[in-house]
C-alpha cells in the first residue's frame, strides 16, 4: 500500500452521466448469465447440437436449455431442423449476424485468459488466419487508422444519446 | 423454421478436446460475475472511490465491496490511500496491468451493445483517439498482419496445452 497521496476527487464528467442506457450494461443483460459465453465459444468450434453441447461442456441440462432460448429470442443464435436417418427430426443451433459479431468479444477474452490464466505449457487453443495461418487477434486503432498501444490513448466522449444524470441538472 | 436438411454431425474436432483449461471459461471466472464489468467501466472513466461507484452505478454496497475485493484479489485492481483535508484515510482504486489489459474486451463489448442494444439516438458514449479525436473500435488481425472482416477467416487449432477428452482416448 503506497502512502495516501494528495486528495484527487474523481473526475467529474463521468459523475455527471447517467448510466440507464449504458450498452455495455445492455450487452452484458444478454451475454452475461454463466455459461453463456461458453455455449457461443462451442458454436464458433461448431458444435451445434444440444447433446454434444452437454457432452463437451457439461452445463447442466436445463441451464442449457435455457441459455439457448435466450441466445435465439435475442437473434443470436437460430434453429434448424436436421434428421438423422431413422429418427425424429431435430434442431440444430446456428449463428446469426448479431451472434458472428460477438466474436471479437470472444477472441478478446480469451486473449485475456491466454496471457494471465493459462497453464505454464500454453494455452489450449489458437485461432489462426484460415489463409496463411498465423495467429490472430484484436487490436484497438481509431477511425483515422492510427493503431493505439494503450488505454490511456482513449479518451471517452459523451455520445448522440448521453443524458445527464436528473440528479445533478 | 427452414426445412431440414441433410444431417451433418458436428465437426468431431471440437468434441475430441478437454475444456478443462479453457482460457475463456477461466477470463469469465474472473471477469462473468454480474456487475464486474460495471466497476471495470467505470475504472476505465475515472470512478475510483467506493461511494463514486454507488452513486453512479447504483450497485448494491455489499455486492460493489465483494467485487472489489475480487478484483483486487485477482490482481485486476490495486488499493491506494487517499486524505481529503480533515478526514480519515480512505482507499480508492486503481488498474494495473492486469486490468488495463481487460480494456479491448471492453471496447468489444460497448461496440456489439451500440450495435444492437442502443436507442434510436445512438449510443451514449464515444471513445475516440486522444491524438485525433476518431472513434476507437476494436479489430481482429493475424500476425502476418492481414485484416480479418469475418469469424469466417479464422481455424481453431490445437495449443501446446490442449488435452484429448480422456473419455475419446
Amino acid at each position: 500500500m503506497a502512502a495516501p497521496h494528495a486528495a484527487a476527487a474523481t473526475t467529474g464528467s463521468a459523475l455527471d452521466w447517467s448510466t440507464d442506457n449504458c450498452t455495455i450494461a445492455r450487452a452484458m443483460r444478454v451475454l452475461g448469465e454463466k455459461w453463456t459465453f461458453i455455449v457461443l465459444r462451442d458454436v464458433f468450434l461448431g458444435v451445434r447440437r444440444f447433446d454434444d453441447f452437454i457432452e463437451h461442456t457439461g452445463i447442466p441440462r436445463q441451464v442449457l436449455a435455457n441459455r439457448l432460448t435466450t441466445l435465439v429470442e435475442e437473434g443470436l443464435l437460430r434453429r434448424e431442423a436436421y434428421q438423422e436417418p431413422g429418427e425424429r427430426v431435430r434442431r440444430e443451433y446456428r449463428l446469426t449476424t448479431k451472434g458472428m459479431d460477438v466474436y471479437p468479444i470472444l477472441v478478446a477474452l480469451r486473449e485475456w485468459g491466454d496471457r494471465y490464466e493459462s497453464e505454464p505449457a500454453g494455452p489450449p487453443l489458437l485461432t489462426v488466419h484460415r489463409d496463411c495461418g498465423a495467429s490472430v487477434s484484436v487490436h484497438l486503432r481509431c477511425a483515422d487508422g492510427h493503431e493505439l498501444a494503450s488505454p490511456r490513448e482513449v479518451v471517452p466522449r459523451p455520445g448522440p444519446a448521453a443524458r445527464r444524470r436528473r440528479d445533478r441538472d
